[in-house]
């Protein structure tokens, strides 16, 4: 950030009147523009004993495979945001089951927040951030070609919590 | 937003390729600025079987009750964010025992994670933005004058899950 949204003019980044950490503030307006972690909304979809998968056909990790994910946007919902992202990449329609995972990257300033949800028809075909989409059986997951960390924790729960058909809320910090 | 904060220049809001939503985008630069929900990280803290409560000192909700919450900020989890603003707004200082509540507020673009934590030392007062702190039972708490809709579902949720001494994640959209 090196210019004011509000006004155009230059910001300077340090102390604020009691703030205990340094900010973004206009030189002019005197606005101060806070910075936060942001939300990714995902879905962990299952069809029977199948989930489904994209193939990614965007940067980072093109080409690997992932759970349908992406930033949540203003006004909806977490698991609106996950119902949505897995629309928009698998052409696929969920219920959501309930909340699954919430992980704490805070490297890099995110919040992933998984759900679990059944596809209505099993139906599901590539969208635009997808080269490919497919339902797999657990045997069928490519554990070594999964795009984020995030992906492979959410299954490896799933897979074991499955066996006793629980599904308590994870926390866990990447 | 009326300026792009890479390079001053007036931005546009309107449609961008490729993106079925429509993004502030710099008319110079093109850089797409994208707007995301807040993260409200808070506590749920107990010394006992007290409850830590702040009399806010600071707007919205001046002189209401509220427990400790606040903006999460960059860099930090989810749990070390109700830590810190249990620390800055009651000078408390709590050990984490899990995640209890998420609440979606879309109208407002904002998400609830509140924690329950346990004081470890059953010290507190008044930070920068509280009026006052006490650890009440739940018979003292002051129900009409409690700040946020956030606040009150959570202690709720907590009187109700206390007799079982069973508390599992709650997610609900306010």
């Amino acid at each position: 950030m090196r210019f004011c949204s509000d006004c155009g003019s230059p910001v300077r980044f340090g102390p604020v009147d009691g703030d205990p950490l340094p900010r973004y503030v206009c030189t002019q307006c005197q606005t101060i523009h806070y910075q936060n972690p942001k939300v990714v909304c995902g879905c962990l979809a299952t069809w029977e004993d199948r989930i489904l998968f994209c193939k990614r056909a965007i940067e980072p990790r093109y080409g690997y495979w992932t759970l349908p994910a992406g930033f949540m946007e203003n006004g909806e919902t977490t698991a609106e945001g996950a119902q949505r992202e897995t629309q928009e990449e698998a052409n696929a329609t969920v219920t959501i089951e309930g909340l699954y995972c919430v992980f704490n990257i805070p490297q890099i300033s995110q919040i992933y927040m998984m759900f679990r949800g059944a596809l209505v028809d099993g139906l599901h075909s590539p969208g635009a951030e997808s080269l490919e989409t497919v339902l797999w059986r657990d045997t069928e997951i490519p554990w070594e070609q999964l795009a984020f960390p995030a992906v492979k924790r959410t299954l490896k729960f799933y897979l074991a919590d499955r066996q006793q058909q629980e599904f308590p809320v994870h926390v866990q910090d990447l």
